[in-house]
């Protein structure tokens, strides 16, 4: 479904060469100040054409909110509905395509589904889709701030995306987020672990392959004594850990110390390349795709990643918050 | 919370030193043939006590089922509620560690959401929580077995375990698990892809530390051309990939190929050593945990991330409405 | 489904004429204090038996709980397990009836809906199931009770019972119900409105036909300038009004005066007298219902009431907690 | 919260004096033809204006949708996102009103709720929300009515409309529907009703008081022998009622006769005509409305019952996986 979270739900919608792309965010608290400006900023960090590494696609993404913050930047209380007009969407530079399955994408999954082959730039499997996760995680990023929690996640080079570039293929990476000023008591047990609910929002970006937190894979490898987080209560009254294997969490549940977790990417799978697929009726056949794509996934999804943790927090802190 | 699932739904009870421990499975189809023992060996596959690496603690985990399946076997189509009683909750032994924070349990956070330390077992954190799971997932089997789906897993050894046990220490794991039979079109664009929805079930799983899927991690080392999954239509007419880095999912959709991904388990965080703690009042105090544990939780974890893995494919295959 | 609720949550599960009723109280705040006997009180309110109005069936229902509350009568913050066991479940006396369908019985829907026609005191479709209804209902009238929310409902009487009880008939009858000090400010704007839940609620009630509120259906025969209700400050400061048209809720929020509302009741569908009817194979059959059956819902439907409107009062209180 | 429905989802956004309504319609299958036409023709019947009873604020609603079907009209099986500019907001004609609560509206509780009181032309509470409704009805009326699925409402006049608009007062009313060629089996057992979930969804609606299915009401004053629905086996071998007390509707769930229902609405609570009340900081004060209303708001509510009837069964047949 289109619907992520609980309390603080973000429904989007929107095909990457249709006419807009938008959001609605539902379950902010009202009297939030927002700065529209700042929205548009973090729209601006996950655009792409910055740098040989990413797609030279030129997009924008104007931000238009309809509803649920007053002229004056303070939130209602109501859902907020927000869209961002697709200015650049070049359908016929991929009318090649048509018909044609590209391997490692959703063309052929899709088809299955729904019985439509209409992907033009991937419809809902298409990056494109999360420009509204961003602008609705930056709405989230400002509430939280207020309770001095801050997202902050970056690039991690696994793999020579330059050299990539220059043989017209496309590399793998990874991204780091730490979530710091998280109250200890965040996150619920049994099946909404704080961690469950952090890897099923990565596990939903585009190309994610693997997510870990704390110690995450390497923990497999070590023994017990090698990994104990030892409680102690500091001079300023506040319990505190003296080591993070846990990752700021225990149990499903914030410990208080920083949440960092990892998410791990695929390369692009659409590259500049001959590849052999088949059309919609079997037929085997060559395409060479053309279009516009980043050849690193990875390096823009730093700020999806952050705007995915930040709605899953929001949404916890509210599930969490107890009478 | 303690529900798991969107159509087909698993929610849970108990406390490890409670009366019983329990679950209701709604959404299960009706005139669906269950045999009970074949429940009842899937609650054994699970039992601790097999082998010096887990706890030698005797639970017969009898099921006993309060609805849902007629009395020749047969699902009703209303909700299946089961208990499992606990008769081996020997709290006295836990006594000692009254008032104390066990390092890298969910004693400290439980205390910190609920102001309660009733943590003898562990309470809801207790991986006798998966009894329940187990159960139900044994029940989703026998339906998804009438469409040819089977999930197989299985432990893979990254620490040596026998060594942990002579030394009173614990060691980490992790379990493969594949899911052949699965048509292609099974999964949700968006929020509800089947990876996403594999991971958060497979985070939920006690110890848990990462999930990866395909090629996993190790995609984020690779460059596009070196993993593309070609497809091809077989002399059945029916379409198959060259290769299967994506793991069976493509765009959070199955394509038809077997799904298959790894779940990673820190060792078991209680062990045998004296240890620095504090009590529930910041007192520094060292206890020495007595309580029956598992050396490695992973490998009691293989029937529990089938367990995991049925609910989640079952519950996909009904939203995604293909029965 | 069968669960209500979005964050205090009620599962339940049990056919009447199977080993237990059971449900799964999800959500509640942990440290609320329970008293185990004043909940077997409310289910002596519901049982049968009381005056010639009821059904002279012998049901002991006596509950445990399994999970959720501690030894001492304090709630832990986990789902609470609860069954209660059907120790008069004489199937036999329905074996008549078995493969005909009882005329205004959901015999006829459930076996187009499930395939199977096992109705012997009428699966979940019996009125049994409230049992478990007013088993969690008490557990939250004890938790509201803290805030000052007291529910109480009445039966009114609307056709002659006793008369219907000598001619072998049954009779209607309605339920008033008031929610007292349910502070302004509670229930959801658009789709989630106190009136709202709350008329959901009731109708899942068996043999529930009709939901109104305030001035309710006389409503429609009204003029605006009649029913005005008039917002003055008190001399404690606070806001009342000078009426109560609105019962309680304008905008599907409560306006902090008390809450009323009426549920209206079919005459109980089987009675002891013979009727035409068809089997499963479509043939024409005259039968004669011989169980035990209540010859006025509504008598015992007061209990049920208040239980649906404590589940839904408690779950908005949850819902519409701000940070 | 601002969504409804479990499978087939409609949230909604958008202030009566923003810059829109909108909304997402997510769960609709793939490849259902929609006229765009139908739908527009759907916002006029809806729309003020037609004769002295209803408010003479011009709202040209013309619809535009982003997302979800492809511009030969076809459903893409992905959300349906679209958006109904306010081209007609007067905020300023009720700036008289501002700082005041209007008696039985929902600008007290609003008010206590969020802590804003910015209510020109109602927030979130004004019935211009509806058009959201109509316009995602209309979608759904058309993938239903390849099922042969009609759903008709019709006004019923409870009280003199003329009189009141002559007086300067408004007038309650009442809407009666018939859902028509809905299949036995449809809707779920015990918390998820065909008729709970007709009351929550006709509860929603602005003004609505009262709910009743079948005989309703009436029921109450009825005894069991004359309600009966004997069932039979017509000529075409489908099984039919001799009557329909039930309203189509048994145990929850269709029988295959006409569902059928009825709404009760209160008379507008905004009257031209002074009215005593308080300011939001509890000034006694006079205000008299002069915004544009309905005399009669039952009369603008039939399309609006007919959508929230069609989401409501779209929704069930989806879930009752009858499809």
């Amino acid at each position: 479904m289109n619907t992520i979270g609980q309390y603080l739900r973000l429904t989007t919608f929107g095909e990457s060469h249709g006419p807009a792309m938008g959001g609605v965010l539902d379950g902010m608290p009202s009297r939030v100040n927002i700065d529209i400006d700042s929205i548009q900023k973090e729209l601006e960090r996950r655009a792409p054409g910055k740098g040989g590494a990413t797609s030279p696609r030129k997009e924008p993404d104007k931000l238009e909110i309809l509803s649920g913050i007053s002229a004056d930047g303070l939130t209602l209380g109501s859902s907020i509905g927000f869209i961002i007009r697709n200015c650049d969407a070049r359908a016929k530079e991929y009318s090649e395509l048509i018909d044609c399955f590209r391997p490692n994408h959703a063309d052929y999954t899709y088809y299955t589904k729904y019985g439509i082959h209409d992907f033009r730039g991937g419809g809902r499997s298409s990056a494109r889709e999360t420009v509204s996760w961003v602008a609705a995680g930056a709405i989230v990023r400002q509430w939280l701030s207020e309770y001095g929690i801050e997202v902050k996640a970056k690039y991690i080079r696994t793999a020579d995306v330059q050299k990539a570039v220059q043989t017209g293929d496309s590399a793998g990476g990874a991204v780091e987020c730490v979530i710091t000023g998280l109250q200890a008591g965040i996150g619920e047990p049994v099946f909404g672990k704080l961690h469950s609910r952090l890897a099923a929002a990565m596990m939903g970006i585009n190309a994610a392959k693997a997510f870990e937190y704390g110690d995450g894979m390497a923990s497999a490898q070590m023994y017990g004594s090698e990994c104990q987080d030892i409680p102690f209560v500091g001079e300023d009254g506040k319990v505190r850990f003296r080591s993070n294997h846990s990752g700021g969490i225990q149990g499903g549940i914030s410990n208080g110390m920083p949440v960092n977790f990892k998410v791990y990417f695929k390369p692009t799978p659409t590259i500049p390349q001959t590849v052999e697929t088949i059309d919609v009726e079997g037929n085997e056949v060559s395409i060479t795709p053309a279009g516009r794509h980043d050849a690193c996934v990875a390096i823009r999804a730093v700020p999806v990643v952050e705007a995915m943790a930040l709605l899953t927090v929001g949404d916890l802190l509210i599930v969490s918050n107890r009478l």
